[in-house]
């Protein structure tokens, strides 16, 4: 009977908690070196009441990641050195978007620039905020499909970049061992097994691994 | 021939690559509002001997996110509204973590403050950096299983939340169908159905939805 009475209560409490949005009383610019960050602080009015002075929003650019499966069914992936980790780990081709670029260009651009790879099937994966309370830009993750060697990488000064190939069961495996260090990739790869759009779902129900 | 040549080619490029690591030569502190953010600017020394004066770093909380199953079997998800996004979301159970907390502990205690649900089986499915440039704090996601009601939710401030409970191909869908639209909660889910230490995972090789 108790926990009746608790579960009765809990109906109550959830039926008057229907989440309202937040104002927006005032934006102030903190810093701002684009394209790469802006901050700014904003002042928010809350539905109690309450106000915020210090809610901090960071903008960054969008990025686009890519999980490409070659002809010969091996996943494309890079070594590189990513300096907020402060060493070298496992990764996938990826990037900002530039200037008015879409991200699917982007993704094609990234594939081609960092591992000399084309592909004719891409498939979206998804685009997602990166941090809901701050920003932090925004990722869409691809799959590519039957992906052929095209041209000699052409990378940026900043990516000194090892290209690797992997069986898809190996890099599911290193997701779930944490060796895929950083959210993004990390997350592209778990889309890229769930999502039925990709080339790559079908081996899901299969490995029984790990 | 001419395809065998290029892949030659291709080799000798990937056996120089190795990627090295960079040298930070100095680093100035921006703006800082703990526990809240740190933003810094490094000056950093690449492997190919250039220069970046201006490699931002930004310091953001850890925080947890949780993915648990009640007794039913339904998952514990949220409605709550997101300011980097400006509107109401779906959401997990998540939060920072406090000075001195481990991940699990703040995955515990926010699943009770949020959803006033706790549980006795709990599965650490990953941790990622977010963002492997600029940083911007790191991500633990949690399974629980077996969660059962104990008291009311406490929210804080910042937190109108409603409480709902999903089955999980549902969750699944949502995810796929771009419903969850936040990186760490949205990842979170796809550990949870990917990882075989979750109790979700057996349910991955049966869902030929979606």
């Amino acid at each position: 009977m108790k926990n009746e009475k608790k579960t009765l209560s809990r109906r109550d409490t959830l039926a008057a908690a229907f989440p309202k949005p937040w104002k927006n009383r005032k934006s102030q610019n903190l810093l701002e070196d684009l394209p790469w960050l802006k901050i700014s602080v904003d002042s928010v009015l809350l539905p109690n009441g309450k106000e915020i002075e210090n809610f901090y929003q960071i903008e960054l650019p969008e990025y686009a990641v890519v999980v490409a499966q070659t002809e010969d069914g091996l996943i494309l992936m890079e070594r590189q050195y990513k300096h907020a980790i402060g060493k070298i780990i496992l990764n996938l081709p990826s990037g900002y978007l530039d200037s008015h670029e879409t991200p699917l260009a982007c993704a094609q651009r990234e594939l081609l620039e960092e591992t000399g790879f084309m592909a004719n099937s891409w498939q979206h994966l998804g685009s997602f905020c990166v941090d809901g309370n701050r920003g932090c830009g925004k990722m869409h993750a691809f799959a590519a499909s039957g992906a052929y060697w095209a041209a000699e990488p052409q990378n940026e000064d900043t990516e000194e970049i090892e290209v690797i190939q992997k069986k898809p069961e190996d890099v599911l495996r290193a997701l779930i061992h944490g060796e895929l260090e950083t959210l993004g990739p990390a997350f592209a790869v778990g889309l890229a097994f769930l999502c039925p759009s990709s080339p790559l779902h079908h081996l899901s129900h299969n490995l029984k691994m790990i």
